[in-house]
């Protein structure tokens, strides 16, 4: 390994770059990725050409890879979603995870149309045209949870439906309540495959609700981002299924001898030891901590907004929407905004400090 | 960023994996992977949550990304690849790029098969699954080489066809000749898109050879890794393709209102920056010295076998394949082996020594 000479101009501009960013981190509030961590001490590991190709669970003859750690960090999420015969693995973010899910789906149900609703993310329909799924797409309530009436007057009559469930919806941190989309499938006697999106209330609701959306209730497989509340310079996710739901895909991909059970090949071995590290430094007391310390800014948001009159205020556990401020506040605080919503996610790395600074600003810009 | 106490248990288990690591980096023969880098200069980006979410010639308002650099790195392959009017982005791997120029190919022909020889990489049926789309596998010649009259006669009287050249196969590094696949299709007057599967050797013929495989020829899109050649700690590739070919696609991403023309949502932004430091530290002129170093040690390796007389030895630019050895050698120096043949990929991170010391346990097994 011997490190090339670098230019005076290429340092340069890798040291603007790294201001940049460091800078834009003070006014970081509207997307679900904590910023608060330092993975330094594993750093050292990108020194090696490491890959986990293929199914963390089988061994291979790449012996370059980290799959006992990705072993121990699925652990931590079953023992943490209540399962025990589980698959799955860890992937580049949520697309993969929903996708995977979406596939396992189609494996049990082909000609079965997705049903989600309007508040699910915008990627589900990129997913299910991917996949040739055919889509209906289900009212939302004004606090983003699905519209059961609606849900149950579409899927009446229907023999076969794959059901994504939102554990969080992207804007409002709405959640489909999942053992009542059951019942409804049940008395319509629809067979059905129910995969759970949560990606960021996944590492949130275990710590601070009693809320079943995990494996309690009728769900087959689940997806939760890495680079969200976990905190990762690196998207990536967590997909974990009922060993059985995924059974017939795993199946069938042995039998045209495609060999990874997994959607990409070549796999990232960094981001389980960000997750294994993540996981061994807090810990679950530290999460809970961390949740705690959210809700209690969220709520403190949600007080601060309605001091100055702020109209549509909405909050669901971390998350708190409102109604949407001028592009300059927007770009500034890099808030996530659609139509006339706009949302803070409240994370770890965040202060009450910086939130009154927001919301001063907010109140001037209104009078300006 | 608080950094949280490491126990000493954690230090000395993430030691032993470092260790582990280091020690498995002086046998690593058969992977595609080159091991010669230090990236530890941009190391510090990972302080950051930086996100490449979406297309990278589209402003977003998150600002934690780095596509002004990704976007530098898709203009290097542009270049090298002669293409002016293109489209593209930096993958997750060859999956992701295989897959998404399928996806744009069934967007032109929704009800094509896919032509791929047997040797194409085995995630291409994993891809056509995904996508729905059938499959016809056509016979390769001893070299791994398509076998151009089996193609022929299977693509003859069909109207419409979807076809992956591969641009150095996985076991042989056999390339397939675009020109000549064209041919045969204009010949029967099928209209077709072609995808090309460039996985390593998109970073090697350029420097070494005068075949056409890129955007000169018929070829709509291509998929390169990055985690090849160029080497990099995290698995990740380079997808390009003609602006007009991916047209249709992206506004039918836009209809859908699924706003990511990128298969993923939130990509790495950490990987553009490996590409993007790689490409200014060594250049041009640096990739065609390692390309040539590379291709010295085959002939090495191949003059080395033939010295003591093992059977079956093939090489096509920097892959040498032949019969296999036991399973002992085939774990020690971690080659990959499929059938009767292994092979050995030579890259920059090798040395004539090494492969002196590979030949010599490969001779004493023999007599074993």
């Amino acid at each position: 390994m011997k490190r090339p000479a670098m230019k005076k101009t290429l340092r340069q501009r890798l040291d603007g770059e790294y201001e940049r960013l460091k800078k834009l981190e003070t006014t970081f509030l509207g997307y679900p990725s904590d910023a608060e961590f330092d993975y330094s001490p594993i750093y050292r590991f990108l020194d090696f050409p490491i890959n986990n190709v293929g199914d963390p669970f089988e061994s291979s003859t790449y012996r370059m890879q980290t799959k006992e750690f990705e072993r121990e960090v699925l652990g931590f999420f079953a023992r943490l979603l209540h399962i025990e015969d589980y698959w799955g693995y860890i992937t580049n973010g949520g697309t993969e995870g929903n996708l995977y899910g979406l596939y396992a789906a189609r494996e049990h149900f082909p000609k079965a149309p997705v049903f989600f609703s309007e508040h699910a993310h915008y990627s589900m329909k990129k997913n299910a045209h991917v996949l040739g799924l055919k889509t209906v797409v289900v009212k939302s309530r004004p606090s983003g949870e699905i519209d059961y009436g609606d849900f149950e007057a579409k899927v009446r009559g229907v023999r076969e439906a794959i059901v994504v469930a939102n554990i969080g919806t992207t804007m409002m941190g709405a959640i489909d309540k999942v053992p009542r989309l059951s019942r409804i499938l049940d008395r319509h006697k629809v067979r059905s495959y129910i995969h759970a999106d949560a990606a960021l209330y996944g590492m949130v609701l275990p710590f601070v609700s009693d809320v079943r959306f995990d494996f309690r209730t009728k769900i087959n497989s689940i997806a939760i981002s890495g680079h969200k509340f976990i905190g990762s310079p690196i998207p990536c996710g967590v997909m974990l299924a009922r060993r059985a739901a995924v059974e017939r895909l795993r199946t069938y991909i042995e039998y045209i001898d495609a060999h990874d059970s997994t959607l990409s090949g070549s796999r990232d071995a960094f981001t389980p030891l960000v997750f294994w590290y993540r996981i061994h430094t807090i810990g679950m007391r530290g999460f809970k901590k961390q949740v705690l310390y959210s809700v209690g800014l969220a709520d403190f948001l949600v007080r601060e907004l309605k001091k100055i009159g702020w109209p549509d205020v909405r909050q669901s556990y971390i998350t708190v929407a409102f109604k949407r401020p001028s592009d300059r506040i927007v770009n500034k605080w890099e808030l996530a905004a659609k139509g006339d919503v706009a949302h803070v996610i409240c994370l770890p790395h965040e202060s009450k400090a910086e939130l009154r600074a927001f919301v001063g600003e907010l109140a001037a810009d209104r009078k300006g």
